[in-house]
């Protein structure tokens, strides 16, 4: 029943089946050492689409593949579902639950979450990482509009009725865009006793400007095209306090049953495990060979590397960039194996930036590429389609889009939970 | 905002939104009629096809659609979400929560959920009647293989890759052949510890035959499928006990970390809240109107009724049967509103039997026609997508199907969960 690989081959311990995490296994698939995987989830999940499983356009399996099935068929690779708790760099091993896993190599591709200015926040504003996140909101926005249907008092449903998404940047552009598309159109025709179009939408963000990463011509773009979808977009606001009843913006108080956290990230633990020097959100300050400074043997890529590029600008926290350092850190291991030349210092070269914000709009900079509206909108699907893992997801993925683009129709609008969960109770 | 349906019109109110209470529904729309539909979920669920589910073979999106979306445009009828805790029939009211809705005719049509013999089964032999319920079992069975990888332990292996499926009927039937085709073919190769073709599937049935719905050359064939695909079948056997670490047969303890109930199902409680006599497994005693004894205007259909065939047989607890009720007692509510004839005693016709078993095999039977097979299966197939609400739903599922047929793999090996859930925990 146990098959064996070879225990004399070097061993390298990836953690993390994110961007950075896999490509560095591919790379390293082949070459002469043993790779272990680890993630706490059994799925890579790609991101840059979450936001439609949360806004009912695609399902989880959709944008989401075991990373056993991506990878797991190499020889040299095992996958291992779960949690790691530290890093033992004196004796090399790393800690999952109560087991110590061995390694010559690591590869800490631990990712970022949501970062809240106070923690009471994270339990009224959920943000937008995972599977479970996504479904969690997915059944928050339906539920909303459902016990709004069920009111009979106009002041509630105004309040269940008002979606507030604080952060400007493309994952709250995208959110408030989609919202507003299921209200005014999805979910438009199918209620008796209120109307989903009168529903609120605000985007509050903090710069004076949505999408800062891009320049200031499309941020007005997306602007415009949102205020057009009925998004009431505030710029140079900010929450001063968030709690289960809405949000009090600079000066008002906004009652909201759904709010929504887009407003920025720290990066996970890893930094904690070494005792590295971290910058403000928690990133590791690496080496320029993205190696935990005084260990050359172990590598942190992806969003929890604090990493600049030649202008000493930080490298953003992109899919392009993560599979970047991961590729590098690959490359960087393959070579000190074979003794040849290593790759040398690593570099981000910036693949451009592309938001979406709603049908048949998008944006795109690139170089002194600065493209706006359908087709910028097509480039967009086509680009994520493209980098979807797997070929049925890609496929399906088409398939649903295109059905939506035809008939308004938002097909995944389920209302799921566990005990915890959102799910109203009996009666079938 | 508030739109108004003409209040004079009579109130009928149908709980349920499965199949009995959709068709009823269906039906009423258009009649001089306001139609309420209560659920405690915001979709209706295609329930044959939930095993797909559980074993990874569809997503949920792809058997589920929202009721608002199935029937919430027609303009009589109202959807709404919520729990349904109990019947007035002196003041015609239901009651939803802290609201009494007051009704002119009502439907139940409650359905019915899993039945143990003894009430800590439950939490260690899950059943299969929601999408939650299907998200679990997956996760379950996912989960067992991931920690038998991770496990050296060889005893602990064996019981975290034996798979227990207590019931023969076409639940059962269906899971054991599907969990067979997970271990033998779509996760064979992605392992490295664990070799998942060895794993050691049981279906335990307390008759002497599988499918005792059929007749028995079926039932034969059944097993001999099953057990070709390499599954233990035991008949005339059953569960003395269940725990945690597995189950225990007449005479037999197996270690087993997964046991799945598909042995038996109980009503709804819509006899308790109509105080109306009941069968043993709380269905009410219906007449032949399909009215609750003694309330003319109150309808029982589905699951939740006792209903006889021409020959004294219990009518099964099948779509076909839920639908033919609901449309009964929707003709009789439209006879007695417009004076005309009313249908009459309600008379089941039985549309067959279908039960799938694996790839390229199921069988059917249907007055003199058995049939098993490639071409059974085929039949199943086409069959179910026709069923299947939503044309969407349908392109995806044939997609899905045609993909995993092709290539063995199954797509939606996903293991999700909540705070409770079977998710490990942290890494990224």
């Amino acid at each position: 029943m146990q098959k064996e690989r070879d225990k004399s081959l070097p061993h390298v311990v990836i953690v993390g089946a994110g961007f950075g995490g896999l490509v560095a296994a591919t790379a390293l698939a082949r070459a002469p050492v043993r790779i272990t995987i680890i993630d706490r989830n059994n799925h890579h999940l790609f991101q840059p689409l979450l936001y439609q499983v949360a806004t009912a356009g695609l399902s989880p399996a959709d944008i989401a593949a075991p990373v056993r099935h991506i990878i797991g068929r190499e020889r040299n690779v095992s996958v291992l579902l779960g949690a790691v708790t530290g890093v033992d760099p004196a004796s090399k091993a790393v800690l999952v639950g109560d087991r110590r896993l061995s390694y010559d190599w690591l590869i800490l591709a631990t990712g970022a979450t949501h970062a809240y200015p106070k923690p009471a926040w994270s339990a009224v504003a959920p943000g937008l990482k995972s599977i479970e996140d996504a479904t969690a909101i997915r059944a928050k926005i339906l539920l909303a509009f459902e016990h709004a249907e069920a009111s009979n008092d106009p002041v509630e449903q105004r309040r269940l009725m008002t979606f507030v998404i604080v952060g400007g940047g493309p994952t709250g552009v995208e959110m408030a865009g989609a919202i507003a598309e299921i209200a005014k159109r999805a979910l438009a025709r199918e209620f008796k006793n209120i109307d989903p179009r009168s529903a609120r939408i605000l985007l509050v963000e903090g710069a004076e400007r949505l999408l800062t990463a891009f320049p200031p011509e499309l941020s007005d773009y997306a602007a415009r095209t949102l205020r057009r979808l009925g998004v009431d977009v505030r710029l140079g606001d900010f929450a001063a306090t968030i709690d289960e009843d809405g949000i009090e913006l600079a000066g008002e108080r906004i009652p909201a049953a759904t709010v929504i956290w887009a407003a920025g990230v720290k990066a996970s633990p890893a930094a904690d495990w070494l005792g590295a020097e971290a910058d403000r959100a928690g990133r590791v300050q690496v080496t320029d060979r993205l190696t935990a400074p005084s260990h050359p043997d172990i590598f942190v890529v992806g969003d929890t590397a604090a990493v600049y590029d030649a202008n000493g600008n930080l490298v953003p926290g992109i899919a392009p960039a993560a599979k970047q350092m991961g590729k590098h850190a690959a490359e960087t291991i393959k070579a000190r194996l074979y003794g040849s030349a290593e790759p040398g210092p690593f570099r981000y070269r910036h693949m451009g930036n592309l938001a979406t914000i709603g049908r048949s709009s998008a944006v795109i900079h690139y170089g002194r590429l600065r493209l706006r509206g359908w087709l910028a909108w097509m480039i967009w699907g086509v680009a994520h389609v493209w980098f979807l893992i797997g070929f049925r997801n890609k496929l399906v993925v088409m398939a649903d889009w295109f059905w939506a683009y035809h008939t308004f129709k938002k097909g995944m609008r389920l209302i799921t939970g566990g005990d915890n969960g959102p799910r109203a109770s009996s009666s079938r």
